[in-house]
């Protein structure tokens, strides 16, 4: 009963999920709100957990030898406008200066919402000869999107984000270059963030503006939305034409490359907290989690308590496992609850009993199973727990997605399928841009993407019965 | 001779040393130009300098207890102007937003040129206890300042930083953590990049836009010109009562806390090159050098000199040595050229000959001191020459900064120092601003710093004849 009274309260998931979703972000102290609308403060704990993401996938990377660079943050309009598809995709939603100190500018500078017109000027450049390609660039920056409504992480004006631009002699080592990060992506989010993904094509309709194909990952969140965690983008040769890029074959003659571009963001960061977090608080994969394992000595003003404390969380630290031994005078209650609110895989508690019997006790975060281990060999054990946190959160994401899953026939059977709850709905498409709105319009669900795993539900178009092209995944998004 | 003409040319520092600048810029492919003015393009080999200039930085603030956090890009007009002197010196050069796509915005934002105000907001909301103190928070972002002359890394319109912003309980740690950062950027410097600086404290009229005292670290260019390389802020309480930041302290009062903010920029990369390049192209510390040691392979094409160079290399990588084997089919000579250009600090030569004698030949960047060493415990020998590296690189910093320091006691024997070419001048100095201007006017040279080791030139302001107060070193500036 005590420790319940010192659990700091969120509202729970069942009761209204994006009050529970807001109340993690701030409660776990990952942001907080300022005075700039629409923009937040990362704070340490939620900024660390982006070091643990950047660090891991930036050596994926570059084990596939990518290059990080930057670019300027600003871009000419006249830059902006050179391909079409793309300035009417974004012009609508960038931030504008007009103004540097006192004086007026000649020509308005928007703040980049992403960088393809920055790579394309630099690549004209840059390339030249066969020889010159590919560039295989990355960077590491924010962007700002001037959004109307905002969540932390999962729609703000400015965002984190890495953003590749690569650029290929052909056409096939454009695609296979699009194909391949995104496999990247969806390896890091299923082994990394324990998050199953759908890999996809996404419509025509919702392409990036400029590409001649995109492809997403897709992962249903705990409430049923979809939550797209990230894209690649084919470009074809159009951006090279609107900015001019040629190079030099080895025929010696003046052809056009191909590009890519593909982007995550901070956005995972809401995927994380909205698969695996629940109504105690955050609950995070131990490969991004700052601390995995914190040390709660019990009666620590007994001899010994805290020495030993130390000396385990010097061993693991030995091991590399993030630790943290929390010394404070807080009570023990009180530094559970606060480790579970900021999701913590793995919690040890050390007290004089179990000093005694050379042994501790390992609570999972993840379902608070307890288990008694021996002191000796402490790290491989903590390891493994780690190891057992990760596969629950996979498994029990999985289970939640595929529990969430309808294979739907008709519109009548999507309707009643979602009545159970959002989720995924598995149906046929024929092709048509207009069945894709109306399936939206009667369903609520729109396409989520086409997914490379395809199966054949039934011969006829959900929405128009027609012969159907292509199995689609539907949902409600973020 | 052959040699000599494949190397690409480079204006002679002597003959022009600011095109000499620009031309390593350009040829040792570090940064590139873009159409939006005063920016430019950080390549992936001036940007992989700036990683890890970044990584061994990040250890040093983590070491000490720093965290990392993400504030908005953008300020409110009403926030910048919190603090009247802080307004007054970065307002004249802040880029402004004043449209969200369409929309004029109700409150011009402008991009950040230092985050201050933004921190204050935020402590302003999350400080209220002395439990709550201190927060010695940092982060690794670019800013924008409207400059109307600019240059790569030494000033740019917008330019990638870290700026710490810490908030104690009492002046007396604020002052220590103001301290221990300038320390730290100072050791950082000279461990890491072999750049000898001058620690000490900005007069009056050189402070900071709402600083109480600003420190410096002041380092000696090649040309004998000054860059400050880092600056480290105590703002006293002035801050936190302009943002009415209050805490409650263990006497239950109500009262300030004490700030301070501290960053170093790529700044530092454009130190690097004025520090330690030649007319040969750029030099670099071994702890930041994107590429430690290159191997060329001498006739390659013979059996087995490309499985040696790739088994030394691999050697090499399994020692934490960065290295490259550069087998593409341009000469060795072409290739001794291009990594000479590219400051690679040590260059390893294999060829057939070498092979059977069991050795190699280790040439160092700085001098082309060259030596024959047997491949047996080759990493050693790398390591060491490495280390060789780096102490001749200091060396000659300091030995260039000794030479060109004069100590003087009129103004007359000022400008004749300065004839003999640009450099620190030693003199004493009576506190008056008046007299640091008329230095200035009079000689060229400005105030640098009052450097924390004092000495006793003369007991009379160089000026003024007056009794002098402090000894400061003087110098044009970058």
């Amino acid at each position: 009963m005590a420790k319940e009274k010192m659990v700091e309260s969120i509202t729970s998931m069942d009761e209204d999920f994006a009050k529970w979703y807001t109340d993690i972000c701030k409660k776990a102290e990952l942001v907080e709100y300022t005075s700039v609308k629409g923009c937040m403060v990362i704070r340490p704990y939620g900024y660390a957990i982006w070091e643990n993401i950047q660090h891991i996938l930036d050596g994926l990377f570059k084990e596939t030898g990518h290059e990080n660079v930057c670019m300027p943050m600003f871009i000419p309009e006249s830059l902006l406008q050179k391909e079409k598809d793309h300035v009417e995709g974004f012009a609508p939603e960038v931030a504008w200066v007009t103004h540097g100190g006192a004086e007026k500018l000649e020509e308005r500078l928007c703040v980049r919402p992403t960088s393809e017109t920055l790579f394309c000027e630099h690549y004209a450049n840059i390339v030249h000869s066969y020889r010159d390609l590919p560039k295989l660039y990355n960077q590491w920056v924010s962007v700002v999107r001037w959004e109307k409504t905002t969540r932390p992480f999962l729609r703000s004006r400015e965002f984190l984000w890495q953003e590749g631009h690569t650029i290929h002699a052909t056409a096939e080592q454009a695609v296979e270059e699009t194909e391949k990060m995104l496999n990247i992506y969806a390896e890091f989010c299923e082994k990394y963030l324990c998050m199953p993904v759908i890999k996809g094509r996404k419509t025509e309709s919702d392409k990036f503006a400029g590409a001649v194909s995109t492809y997403a990952i897709e992962a249903l969140m705990h409430d049923g939305k979809a939550l797209q965690a990230g894209t690649s983008h084919y470009f074809g040769d159009g951006f090279a034409k609107a900015f001019e890029i040629l190079y030099t074959d080895k025929e010696n003659k003046k052809v056009y490359p191909h590009q890519t571009s593909w982007g995550v963001s901070t956005r995972l960061i809401g995927g994380i907290i909205m698969t695996h977090g629940d109504n105690n608080g955050l609950v995070l994969p131990p490969a991004v989690a700052p601390i995995q394992a914190v040390i709660v000595p019990i009666q620590q003003f007994k001899e010994g308590v805290l020495d030993k404390a130390n000396e385990v969380a010097a061993e693991l630290k030995a091991a590399g496992i993030r630790v943290k031994v929390d010394d404070s005078d807080n009570s023990p209650g009180w530094k559970f609850a606060e480790y579970e609110m900021k999701g913590v895989p793995v919690r040890i508690e050390i007290g004089p009993k179990d000093i005694e019997k050379n042994e501790c006790v390992i609570v999972k975060r993840n379902n608070r199973e307890k288990s008694f281990v021996s002191l000796d060999g402490i790290a491989d054990s903590v390891k493994a727990s780690l190891e057992s946190v990760a596969s629950d959160l996979y498994n029990s994401a999985l289970e939640n997605r595929e529990r969430r899953t309808y294979s739907c026939t008709s519109i009548d059977e999507i309707n009643k399928a979602l009545e159970q709850g959002d989720g995924f709905i598995k149906a046929m498409w024929c092709g048509k841009e207009e069945c894709e709105d109306k399936v939206k319009e009667l369903t609520g669900a729109g396409s989520r993407c086409i997914p490379f795993d395809q199966e054949n539900i039934s011969d006829k178009c959900v929405c128009c019965g027609e012969p159907a092209v292509k199995m689609v995944y539907w949902g409600k998004a973020y």
